[in-house]
Order: structure tokens, then sequence, then C-alpha cells
């Protein structure tokens, strides 16, 4: 094992403490929130970006697969839209087949932090994705695929890779994770989603700014502005298993952030404290190895010519009901000076789709309800899940196959009881402005401690752990978890 | 989430602490250690039992698929001899091709647990498999298919199953995991391990016996009397996160078990100290993390006719240099008075295999020196193995692609080094006779900390960690952990 830990003896809370610090800090920071709005205002406007639908036969590079009729690129490179044939005991849709997006390479998504003033800062970028609503979104410092970061073919050299190359050696990991992205449109995909800390001088390139986590969980109150990796890699961080510690600054927090919400404090409450929670990690645990010894997923890769109840036609490929998704190809120009173009194939969304936890304070401390869902292109059958997440069927009533345990519970949340809700964005590199409703219903000592099988209350620190060891979580579920 | 534990707010610790009670006990036990071998020994010789070599086409039952040539059951249950074909940028061998037993399901392995006199003891059974040598080992309370306990088909009922199914109410889960079994041999097998605690009265079969974890220990000591199953679902024991409590009863151990050896002792005052490690639990995951970023494993399915380099006699199939292992078919005779008989194909090893742990103490705490190990059948790329792990591959010098790191330490190891060996068994009903040696081997300070890229020296708690949120640790690892 070659360390690129720089102090490998140094205690993890030390770290945490920094993470929870840069969280909390949203005054006499860098930058105010709205110079920050501002700024991703600016880059928007001075975006000069052009997404065009065309027909599949006018995507420069893109074919159809003479044999297989899977959608690649001529040089094998970037991604595939291939077929897969599902069959599983989970649900009540036994088998189905459907075009998935295949792109095997684990990528890295990575952000620098530095400490300025004591504060831990992290170096976002306003990034450009043609299926971003907005186009613009503030995205990690590097998004970069495997052929990238392993330097296997040479090619535009993506910025601040060095610091997640092992290539400069001034560098701490803060985070260094795998993760997978959803499982309903991506086969088996994972990230490396990684946090390094730098203590030299980082140049600061242009459509680059440093904000500190409290800044960035401004920013998810706001509509599409922190894109899904940003939320990805943000959501994986730890705020430490040192309750006596943590308590004690607390008390500074209760100073600090006297302006945030009740609910924000209750649930920095509930995260400093380990000792409760309604299920031991080991009754998790075996509640998850029974789901996973219990239901059955047989995924076979097929071509994309054969797979059953979804019609290609030279402009899209649908599914012959119209639901779920379809497959599209755009041509993109982006820049005014300097222009780049190209052709891509994009998934886009049928319907609306939502995500949402309810929450309940169980002995003082907050639990969320965790689903074990199966998804098609998931590595381990199941993967922990929002309370209700719908993302690839309409969720109303009697359009979909079946309507998800909650749903009304969800739908039909009095204000009152809505402790978050904004739009977030799916990944505009490969989804067309597609964006699906966040929310965190709390629910009160009237619901239930006692849920359907496939459901589990837990505890943020509790989901922390199973989000340490990885392969637990889905995409959707990290982007949905707001720190305090 | 329905929960079978029955006291959900109950502490680990009580669990733990009735592990390491039972883990001490050797002295005062319902059996004594030569009550238990003179047991075996007498099942043993009430065994009648004839195992003989056939050409596959006098195997009952089994047939090679006319298509596929897949060596398979003809109701298609059991399990089936299939080929892969697996690319890999890892170790030294980029591509090969290789017959592997395919058996989807997850299985469960359970063990019963039950105090008596206070004491923790476990139910075992002595139960014959074709390819044991002894024929007799002793192996879980029940090793039940997933058609045995979801009760698709009807059939023999196995013994205990109410246990572990559900039915039986008055039953609390000390341990649920699922672990894979070898990567080498298996395509991404799993079991689902499970120990339960009963209060009620627990009827005693024939072949079966009570017995403390302690005295499992102690047969350990004997070549090939615990059967790899046993060892696996021992091995996800946890001792506690508690070390003050531990700390204290530790006091009682020295006076218990102070005929234990000076090795033992450490390795329990090490694995109580949860404080002292060379690297961070956050380290290690970074570290597995980069492993399983930088190598690919690309495994296919293909007909077992098409493997290429491996032939098929009308007796075996072998790897055309004789290498690694063959497949073979016996027909197999139980019994004196109900004679039970069935044909199987069975894993036959070409050479003898080795399984070695290097430990080495650091700060006063015994650190083991893991490996992170792809293996074709691994779920996710790889896993966490032993120092030294040949079983498929001759490790003699010049016999094999390439020599194993640390091989050389363990085979020239001086005999006061050497704090474990013994031969223990692969699994009967799919290997032949095959023992592999366990051995741990203790460095001293002149063995350096600084290791290879895929090494790493963690405690034995770091190890629990990860073998809790399962996927982590390789089924040979597993057995190898003996626990103080």
């Amino acid at each position: 094992m070659h360390l690129t830990f720089r102090n490998s003896g140094q205690k993890a809370s030390e770290t945490e403490l920094a993470f929870l610090k840069s969280a909390i800090a949203v005054e006499n920071t860098l930058h105010t929130e709205s110079d920050i709005l501002q700024w991703i205002d600016s880059k928007k406007k001075a975006t000069v970006i052009t997404i065009e639908q065309v027909l599949f036969s006018e995507m420069k590079g893109w074919l159809f697969h003479p044999d297989l009729g899977n959608l690649v690129h001529e040089t094998g490179k970037f991604f595939s839209i291939v077929g897969i044939s599902v069959k599983t005991n989970w649900g009540k849709v036994p088998e189905w087949d459907q075009p998935i997006i295949n792109q095997p390479e684990i990528g890295i998504l990575g952000i620098i932090s530095k400490k300025i003033n004591g504060i831990l800062y992290f170096l976002m970028q306003a990034k450009i994705e043609p299926g971003n609503i907005n186009y613009v979104q503030l995205s990690p410092t590097l998004q970069a695929t495997k052929s990238n970061y392993t330097q296997v073919h040479k090619g535009s050299r993506p910025l601040y890779l060095e610091y997640f190359s092992g290539e400069k050696k001034d560098v701490r990991i803060l985070l260094d994770q795998l993760q997978s992205e959803q499982g309903a449109r991506f086969l088996r995909k994972r990230n490396r989603n990684m946090i390094v800390e730098v203590e030299g001088e980082v140049s600061l390139h242009d459509n680059f700014i440093w904000m500190t986590l409290g800044q960035l969980k401004q920013m998810l109150h706001y509509d599409n502005i922190v894109n899904m990796d940003t939320r990805t890699v943000i959501s994986g961080i730890p705020f430490g298993d040192y309750p006596a510690q943590l308590l004690e600054l607390y008390g500074a927090f209760e100073s600090i952030a006297s302006s945030s919400s009740e609910y924000e404090r209750n649930l920095l409450r509930s995260s400093l404290d380990r000792d409760t929670h309604l299920h031991e990690t080991e009754q998790i645990i075996s509640w998850i190895t029974r789901q996973k010894a219990l239901y059955e997923l047989d995924v076979s890769r097929i071509p994309l010519k054969d797979v059953r109840r979804w019609v290609k036609t030279d402009y899209e490929i649908h599914h012959e009901e119209g639901k779920y998704f379809s497959v599209i190809g755009v041509n993109v120009e982006i820049g005014n000076r300097e222009v780049q173009r190209w052709s891509q194939p994009l998934i886009k969304s049928a319907q609306e789709g939502i995500m949402a936890f309810l929450i309940k304070k169980i002995d003082g401390v907050y639990h969320f309800l965790v689903q074990a869902k199966l998804e098609a292109g998931n590595l381990d059958i199941i993967e922990l899940a929002p309370t209700v997440q719908c993302l690839t069927g309409n969720y109303r009533k009697g359009l979909s196959e079946y309507e998800p345990y909650f749903l009304n519970d969800v739908l039909n949340a009095k204000p009152d009881q809505i402790r978050y809700s904004s739009f977030q964005s799916e990944e505009g590199g490969r989804f067309f402005k597609e964006q699906n409703k966040n929310m965190i219903i709390e629910v009160d000592d009237r619901f239930p401690n006692d849920v359907p099988e496939s459901y589990c209350w837990m505890t943020l620190n509790q989901l922390k752990d199973f989000l340490k060891f990885n392969n637990y979580l889905n995409g959707n579920f990290l982007l949905h978890l707001r720190k305090p």
C-alpha cells in the first residue's frame, strides 16, 4: 500500500471537524451568496450554446452497429446504448427488456479543497452540459473518464487532473469512495468520488470558484444549480464519529448558525447522537442480507435491435406505450470564439420524477425511511433508495404498473410537513433537461414505526456508515441526503 | 422492515460478549475435547461410503448440453459447469478461458446456538460429503439451498430449517451476512451466513453435537475436521466495539485461559485495542477504491465447449498443460441400511494449495498483511485475501505463471515464526479431497511496513469492520481468520 495520505496517523476526526466547520460557514466567506448567484448568472449569459435534436443519421461519429443495432461511437469510445433483458422476482413486473447506457469505466468525480482563513473551501466549476436545464451548473473540480486519468490516449488533458492522479505530492485525500450511478438507466456504472485537500497555491482558472460546504448547501435550495455529480460527491462527506468533540462544537454551531431553521438544528442534533436508533446496524445488515437472498436479478446484455416492446424510428427509440424514457440524438455547439461541435445521444425522460424521504423523530432523533430497491443496472441486486423514488415510471395513480408505497404521504403532505423541496437535475451529459422533485417530508408519531418488508427506518449516522462501505446506496439516494 | 430480532433495542455488545465468553470456554463444557474427537471418529466408522470416478456418460442424471456443452443436471437444478472468458489488466495473465461452477442461488449456512449453563453452545453437524478427506467433517447445523428454504418444490426438508426460515418465532438472529465463496472456481457464488440463538428446547438429532466456540477453535488445530462452511460462518463472528467492557473481561480471560499460548494472548489483546492501527479505515477504503478503479475484470459466460486450452475426454475436463484443476464425474453411495445413491461432478485440484497470512506487531498490536486480489468469479473486481493465496496455480518456483509476493517468507519461515499451521478442506460437496495448507507466520520489525501497492497491513478489528459490510472479503480469507 503506497500511502497517498500525507498524515497517516492522523485522527479522522480532524477532517470531519473541518468538513463540519465548512458546512456551517455561510457568513464572512470569500464570496456572498448573491456573489455566487451573480457569478453563475454571468457564466450563463456568456454561454453560447445550441442543442438541436436531429435524425440519428445526422449524428456525426455515431452509428447503429450493423449486427447488434447498438448505438455506438465510431471509435468505440465514450458510451453506448445497448439492450438488456431483465428477469426478477422483485416488484410486480417479472420480466422486461430496455435500452440502457453502457459505460463500464470507473470515472473520477473530484473536488479540490483548501483551507482559507481556517475554513475549508471547495473549488467548484461552472460547467456546461448539453442536457442541463440552465446549461450551466456547479460541478466538481474534475470530471474525468478513465482514459483521461490513466492517460491511455493523449488528448485534451482536463484541468486539475494532477491533483487526483497521484502526480501532485502535496495532496491529502479526504474522501475516496466508489458510488453507483442510477441503476435504471446505467448498467453497473460507478464513479470514484474524491475530495482532496491542498496546502499550496492552486491556480484559479476561468469558470472556477471557491465555496464553503455551507454555501453549496445554500445553492441546493435553488432549482437546478448544483449538478448531480456534485451532489453525489458531497453526500459522501462524513461528519465524525466523536460525539463528545462534536457536541462541544455544537455549542459553537448554535451561536454561528442561529439563523438556521428548527429542522436544520434538529437534524444536526440528530446527527451528533450515535446511540439512539430504532434498529442496530447488525439488524439492518441482516435486513439487507435477507432482501438480497430473497430477490433475484438476472440481467443479460442483448442487442439493442432485439429489445422487445421498444420502437426505433429515425428520430428516437421509445417504448411502445410512450412510457419511461426515449433515446434521442442531438447536435451540440458551444462557444462564441472557439466553437466546439459534437453529436451525442441523450436520454429523454417521458415524465417528471419524484424522490422523497419521509423522516420521523423517534426517541427525539430523526430517522429516514429507507427503501431496499432493485434496479436493473445494480451491481448487487438491491441498493438503498429514498422512501419514494419514481424516476422512470409515471407515478400518478392508474398510469403506472403499480402505485409505490407512501406516495400519498408525499403527494398529500401539508406545507408544514415539507422540510425541503426543490427540483434537481440528472446528469446533463447523458440526460436531456431532466429534473426530479426532491422532497423531505416530516411525519409525526401517528405514522407507524412498523413498515413493509422492503423499508427500514435509519438514522443519518447509520446511513453514513453504509455510505462509507460502498455499494449500499444508490445514486438517487446520495443526491438527496442534505447534510446539516 | 419486519423485525425477526426479538430484542430490537438491545446493545450489540451483549451478543458480542456472549460470543467472546464462548470462544474462551474450553473447560467444564458439555463434552471434553476428546469426547468430541471420539464422537467424530465413531461417526466416521459408522459411515459406509463409496466414491467412484466414472465416465461422464455413466453419471446418472447429468449430461452435456447438446448446444453449449455445459455439464448440467437433467432437471436444470443443483449446479452446472459452464465456461467463462476472462479479460483483465490485473496480474500477468491478461486473458484466459476456464470452466467454472455456476450456482447462482444464495444458499443458507446456518448455525443454531443456545445458552447452556450461561455459555453459548453451537449445534454442529457431523456431515458426510463425497469430496471430504475423512468423509465426515463438522458442518453448520443447516446447509440449505434456496429451493429448500423458499419451499419452491417439495422434497426432503432439511433438519432445523424452521429456525432460519422465519417459521419459528422464538429465535434471535445473532449474525446474518452475505459472504462470497472462492472466486476462482465459483461464478459470483454467495451464501447467507447465519447464527441464531434459541431459548427453548432444541431437539438433538443423530449426527448433531453442542460445542462452544472455543472447542470449535480447538478442532481447527486438527487437519480437515472443521469444514469450509463452518469456518466461513464462524469467521464472521464479531467480538465487540466496546474496548472498556472487553478489557474488563480480558482479566477474566487471563485467568480462565491461562493455558493459551503467548500468541493467542497477544492476538486477543490486539483485538481489544481499536485505537492502534497503521492506517485509518478511510485510508483503507481509499486504497480499495483505487484498486477497483484501476483494475478491470471483464467476464463473459461462454459455452463450456468453446473454452480454449481446456480438453474434454470421456473421463475428465482438464487444462492442456495439466494445470489448475480438472472436472471429474463420480458415483456416490452412502449408508448401510437405507442407501442413498447419486452422481455428480466434482472439481479436482491439480496440486496442493497454500493460504498464509504474514502478521506483524506494529505499535504492539498485531497487523495482518492483506492482499487485494482479483479472481474471475468476484462480484466486484477485487476482494481482500490472505497475504499468499495459491489455490489454483502451482506455487513452486518456475512451475507457475509467476511467483506470488511473499511466498518465500512463507515457505522459508522458521518454526518459531509459525503461529498456526494445519490442513483445511475445501467444500466437499464440490471439491474432490482438496486440502490447503493454512498458515499464520509472524514477522519481526525487520520486515517493512511499506509493502507493494496491492497489499495493506490491517488490524483484526479493521478486518471485522470490512467483514460486517459484505463483499469485501473473499471466502479463503474468512476461513483463515482464527479468532482469539
